[in-house]
């Protein structure tokens, strides 16, 4: 194979977002669209010479060679297992699902066809981050001791969303657990997690929280710390840093511009890059270059199903954590 | 018309850069392709879903609206004038000419004919360059009393370029010329500039200077510094900085990642983006979207035959003022 | 009174520095100096027009209105007791005793006596963690919600000093959780904290941790995230930053100049301020000054004893948390 | 001598900026005060412990090893020779005199006595333009090729200041000039200037410029470009930057803290040191110190008077410069 022919399961934003990531891509290809509500697939389907078609369909259909997942997340699960017994490649978002006994179960599948499965962690294809890995591979830093990450939103998503959402620690943290884990290097043993409710009191109704600090440890001993919040006025702020027996890494926020105004009153930057998407677009893109690339190559597929599930686990202890005030160890999720 | 289909003569370098563009721009589309080597036209033209063709033909074409022309420098202006004959909408890459003369006796063609022009001085497009110019727009530094433009390449061109590139002042600085202008928002009256050769002794025999120092002056005072030198080991170096009675506005230099590592020397940030068109990417795109959507819509095109001109002027100027070190008033030019 | 005349107990290195700063405040001069070693205390007192008394003969001394105890941690209790009832005004390092229970005693005598104390803990006199309370106290950053505190020693002290020290969370923490209370505007009511071996294995067997990340929630629900490391290859690591319902604020580590350096590997920034006593002077010399000012006018001196007492139950907690992996309400202390 | 004792001729502000560092220098003792004015001296005697005297008492004093010269300009130049006559060190604030004919007659006089002889160009011993010094000196950046400074005050001084001043290139340029050869390493050959008024329309009439681009090469065609303006909003604005064969070195302004509050309008950092006296009191002690140092050491002092001399000739020649409209050899002078 020397082009991959690719369905899209869901045409909602995340996936118009990964369509035009492919149409971007080289030796990539979008042929078939399918979604619950046929304006936006008609759309998509449009914009990049594709054709409108049920899931089915393209699960079926010899000339698609693999699926993008960005339905909701109920159903991510069940597509994958069908995606993976019709022989596709399979690009998922995250999560597999809110649940870890059936992303174990469907991992159980995928593992039994063979099929080639990634999870979408974009954080991890972010060129900043990805240049913290790359320093701390290069031994620029020494061993890895103490990760910290702060994660904040603009703002919370509706009361709706968080209903369904699983929880702050399931929807938010768990893109912090997988870059935990990403430049930890190690697997987290054990969660400490604390969660308020500062943003909104009627997200306390959902139950929910909307602050969070969560710390993990690996079996060494090495320390990560997260900060979450819902709510930052000053935009989205996505901030990681190595502490190392040798240094440091840092990757700073993103602003719109380098520009800074001085005056009476001090000197003023530009705020930073506010939408996920535009903030993590060159992050999306090379997400879809390495998927392409890997089915192309027959190479092994980064972040793997167990990256997905071990970053649920994750999430299943901070919530446990926060609901016992107590550090909970991950052999017991 | 609703789409603008385009014929690109010349595909070497920024002939593709160009293309790229056109292919992400909304209603444009590449047509044709013209160039004298067969190979990179070839290339351009499938790569895009356009055709090769004659320069000739290119003009005569019924299904060409506009010109994209990225031949050499030589021949720019009297492809200007066939094209402002043909009819076609014409984006030229700077200069339109080395020779002031030719430059006004171009633009007289494409007055006499309505001709639509837009000539290529793409940092205006650069989004950081285009914020400092906002924010002067916006009132935040008052009046503009002072403007410094940094502006160093990487490594110097080849001897045999520099030969037939009109020197220094008219090749590379001529690019801080419309961003002073650009900045300024006044036009200078006198030039003042010093050259020197201390990158490569070889270039004092071009002859060329490597190093120089400008400084702009408009009729109200204003006044504009540019710095240029042909070799920055620290990368691609691009800042301009405006003071005003209220204040002043800086874009600092693009690095290749926001990450920074500490250690026992200090803190290290990423080098520069390094290549120009990396670099002004994003500005390469905005020019060609402003282009597109300006021919459209039937608006005044801009930076203008005129800037072109204007540019040239100051360029002139310069060299006159450093060959007989003294200022230079724009009057003689 | 107009100008305050003090005794120094305790010559070492931290009394050194008070008796620069002394030196350099207005209304006050350094009248005596008493030290278990003779030469540390002649020396002082040269350097300054200053006596070498004893202790019990500054206490006693009519033209001693004020004492700094800057002797080893053991005795500052009992020399507290002894000024308050002497009628001296009080100056004591951090921490007043490693046992909660002493200090509580301590302080009710204190009570008592009505005497002045102040408690040293500078950095609450540091120019940027003052202006980033400063921020928070004129509503710029909008409710707290979220403290962060970077808090990395150079390098571990000697194992003999770690023994005595009482723990890295009362030794070093002790530092962080005042600044926890300084900035969150709030008593923390639980603390989470987790601690590692990963500098030297040898502190192990102190035993003691070297690396730790602590939580503290206030009753309203409010965040302090706290990062300590006994190593920090790239200097003295000190920061702060507060998330706030509008806004962020952050006060970033010193440097040892202003000066980048740029060349083919990137751009580096000079190292940290790399030792406490430079680090912190500006702020040595404004508590110094704050305390002399205080007594002069006869108005409350801050830090109390009181903040002396909460920080060090707050250490107290975090190591029964550490110990017991879970966490730990500060009622329980 | 193992102890300096030093007389103050002149109580002014920068007379006071003196006292005080000579009061934190070790070795060196202000043992006299002179000043047109009794109240000034008075003040500054009682202070530091010195005695009131008049000039001539001072200049026979057996017990004063040197003088501070901090008088208005222009009796600088007899003071220097009545102190050179009196065998006395001698400390002068810049200018030596605004008449270089009448700086080159002093020195003379110096260089017959044998005088030592120190000229206040404080910035010198700024640490970060010394920093960037050293780089250059440690072969950090490969041979210094061009110098960019940027010298802007807050504000303007009085008119009746600025008629007094000998104008803007000998009153402000020349610390730049002196910055400008500390950092080419190499001796300005030709000056090229342009002055405009922006600021106030009055100074005009003074007559004077309140903005100004001056450019300076050296024999081997090195470049220096300083930009200045009498007036900054944003404070006081003082950088230099020096671009190498082999890097850059810059030096960026000095703010009130490392401060940096984020809102919806962006971030903004603290604004600039604004006052003289505090952005260079490091400054300012450095240099006693380093007199007091040379002197007692006997080892010869920077900057010297020659490096006074050469300043003013390059305010000299940028003036005429700024007049005739064409760049001036510095042999003209």
């Amino acid at each position: 194979m020397t082009s991959l022919s690719i369905g899209l399961l869901g045409a909602g934003r995340i996936g118009k977002v990964h369509a035009a990531a492919i149409a971007g891509t080289a030796n990539a290809r979008l042929v078939a669209v399918a979604d619950a509500f046929p304006e936006p697939a008609r759309e998509v389907a449009e914009q990049y010479g594709a054709t409108v078609r049920t899931i089915d369909e393209i699960m079926m259909a010899d000339d698609v060679d693999a699926v993008f997942i960005t339905t909701p997340t109920d159903v991510h699960a069940d597509l994958i297992e069908q995606a993976a017994r019709a022989g596709k490649a399979i690009f998922c978002e995250k999560p597999i699902d809110l649940s870890v006994q059936r992303v174990r179960d469907c991992l159980e599948v995928v593992a039994d066809t063979g099929a080639a499965l990634m999870v979408g962690f974009n954080r991890r294809f972010d060129p900043n981050f990805r240049a913290v890995r790359a320093q701390i591979d290069a031994g620029a830093i020494g061993d890895v001791e103490m990760v910290t990450i702060v994660s904040r939103d603009p703002g919370p998503p509706p009361l709706s969303y968080m209903e369904r959402s699983g929880g702050l620690f399931r929807d938010m943290t768990i893109h912090d657990f997988d870059m935990a884990r990403f430049l930890l290097g190690e697997e987290p043993v054990s969660v400490t997690a604390v969660g308020s409710v500062l943003v909104d009191p009627a997200i306390a109704d959902v139950p929910d929280v909307d602050s969070a600090a969560i710390t993990l440890v690996t079996a060494t001993g090495k320390i990560a710390q997260i900060s979450n919040s819902r709510r930052a006025t000053y935009g989205y702020d996505q901030r990681v840093e190595v502490h190392g027996s040798a240094g440091v890494a840092r990757a700073e926020n993103l602003h719109e511009s380098t520009v800074e105004v001085g005056g009476e009153h001090g000197f003023t930057r530009a705020p930073l890059m506010n939408f996920f998407i535009e903030r993590y677009m060159p992050a999306y893109r090379d997400e879809v270059a390495t998927f392409v690339r890997g089915v192309l190559d027959g190479t092994p597929l980064s972040p793997t199903g167990k990256a997905g599930l071990r970053a649920l686990v994750l999430a299943e202890a901070a919530a446990r954590s926060h609901a016992e005030r107590r550090t909970v160890d991950i052999s017991e999720v």
